[in-house]
């Protein structure tokens, strides 16, 4: 559990920016007919047609959002590309070319670089994206990554979080909290480690949730199926910072409420075992856990059978007026108010 | 000469993520036809029918890009920005949508972030550029910032580093040196200062320097003319590093040599009298300075003519054969190797 770095330790020095862009980009052939011109000029150059352009942007820092404790870096650049592939998925798009900027300090070397990007190559050769272009810095503070991506989806097709009408079933992808879970488990595993030499963590039959922290996907076959059943859902965006968060995005953008059922809400088996284990509350893990990356989208009731007969896609709940309020209901049937967990980093919680 | 932080403070974990979205973007209106949707959702939406769409990414760190201590964030902002615009111009394009990611700890307030966003706005505002997404998150270690930018061009038109032709002429906008000479005076003040709480730095006469340095311009002008004078470079990049890093960059993916002229370099009086007083080489400032976002570019001898016309473009020089290799012919008319100065940062130097 300490540091995943690169036994060969090459300074980036040695290089120097365009050597090192060279030596991370050498690889790169374009798969995109919209890809024109990739890395080597001051910008990329594409071509859509007469599509619509996509375009979304995270950044992701050491410290905040990944640990290189438990996280090695060709998982991180996996994960960082996968989670912003994801937004263009939200859309209803598919994602096309990735821009990558990273900071790196002294820390690291040629080969720790090689293997980050080497996860991002992982991730746009499974995906089919082009990386097309970036940047290299220096960092006097570890770690930093950039990326964006651009996707493409057929002319007016983009589904926004704002078109949620009365009555549309709320539907997700997949299952919920089990990111969350995994990264509980790694954290648990950090803490009982503490620099023992022969440490071997725990995660015997918590595969799942490691995975799905570790190494999340994009739900690329859930735009694809949307498309073959013919459905353009009305909103839909991706779990990211959590179900409870995502639904008041999509209710407040859309001016409306909804109820979702507690009991609805679909949990994987580990995910249920650990939180006993642990003695958190499963309902919690699953509503804010958060890093699920799994589509949250509302369909007319109309389309019910469709989606009743699809097995990777569950309604948990229905869209109401605004003035009914955000509201879960629970096994037992009361109402309790869906509560937005905030961004903690910044207000000293 | 302190931190130019707002007197007003607001902690920024008053708002929280979505909070902060709101009131840094909430006097966003799009302006170009492009944009069909910008912030607030996962991507934005962009369509450019049959335009070649360009893009490009830079990442700025505290302590290696900038310095608080003289650089206000404003400035930052609105510098970010043009540097960022300045990448789209030096491939004969025209930016259009921009995606700011910016890391923030908690040093900084509410005030010191739309400070930052005060000068990207401006910048947006000049060049009629719409800011259509970005991300924000929290960071342990200072001030990171991330940008894209989206630019259009006539399809096929878009002009790369790597069409230089044999004979073409060398020519190069505005004067090189004056942002890298605003440097030198900025840090010799500051050395100066050294915490007096009566300290005037010493600017007068120097402002050119200055505002090269922190509130530099992209040369979208130059863009347009030559639009208008019907001339397409052969090859085109804007002098972000210095003039000879990007004349080998030309050299290299053009497969060329070159001739620089010494003499024939443009430099402002400005510049001579600080290198003078400073007692600093005057061409090494030009050819190595870096920042000033001037265009270098390339043109058929036969459009000798309308370049010798036009006031604010110098012909520096011209194409060879590569084996002739990149030259500088100094006024003495002794000829020097063009060298490279790199990525230092990380070279322990």
């Amino acid at each position: 559990m300490t540091e995943n770095l690169h036994p060969q330790r090459t300074e980036i020095g040695q290089y120097g920016e365009f050597g090192l862009i060279d030596i991370l980009t050498e690889q790169v052939k374009l798969q995109n007919a919209s890809s024109k011109y990739g890395v080597g000029d001051d910008a990329a150059i594409m071509n859509f047609g007469d599509k619509d352009v996509l375009a979304s942007t995270d950044i992701l820092l050491e410290g905040i959002h990944f640990d290189l404790s438990y996280c090695p870096l060709k998982h991180l650049g996996y994960k960082a590309a996968v989670v912003n592939f994801s937004d263009i998925y939200a859309m209803n798009g598919r994602p096309t070319q990735l821009l990558v900027s990273i900071g790196i300090s002294k820390r690291f070397s040629v080969e720790d670089v090689e293997e980050l990007y080497q996860g991002i190559y992982m991730a746009c050769q499974a995906y089919g994206v082009d990386l097309v272009g970036g940047d290299t810095s220096s960092s006097m503070t570890g770690l930093t990554l950039s990326l964006t991506i651009l996707g493409e989806v057929e002319k007016d097709k983009a589904v926004k979080r704002s078109g949620a009408q009365q009555h549309d079933l709320i539907c997700v992808s997949g299952n919920l909290g089990a990111a969350f879970m995994g990264l509980q488990l790694l954290e648990r595993e950090k803490a009982i480690y503490k620099g023992e030499a022969d440490f071997t963590p725990d995660f015997e039959g918590k595969e799942y949730l490691l995975e799905r922290q570790l190494k999340p996907e994009a739900r690329k076959d859930i735009v694809e199926t949307l498309a073959k059943k013919g459905i353009v859902p009305t909103a839909m965006m991706d779990v990211s910072d959590g179900l409870s968060s995502e639904l008041l995005h999509i209710c407040k953008q859309s001016k409306c409420g909804c109820r979702v059922y507690e009991e609805k809400i679909p949990i994987d088996y580990q995910t249920a075992v650990l939180c006993e284990e642990m003695n958190m509350n499963l309902s919690t893990a699953a509503l804010n856990g958060g890093e699920d990356y799994e589509l949250l989208f509302t369909v007319p009731l109309a389309m019910h059978k469709l989606i009743e007969d699809w097995s990777d896609v569950k309604i948990i709940g229905h869209i109401c007026p605004a003035d009914e309020g955000c509201r879960l209901v629970s096994r037992d049937g009361n109402e309790f108010d869906i509560i937005a967990q905030g961004w903690k980093h910044l207000s000293g919680e």
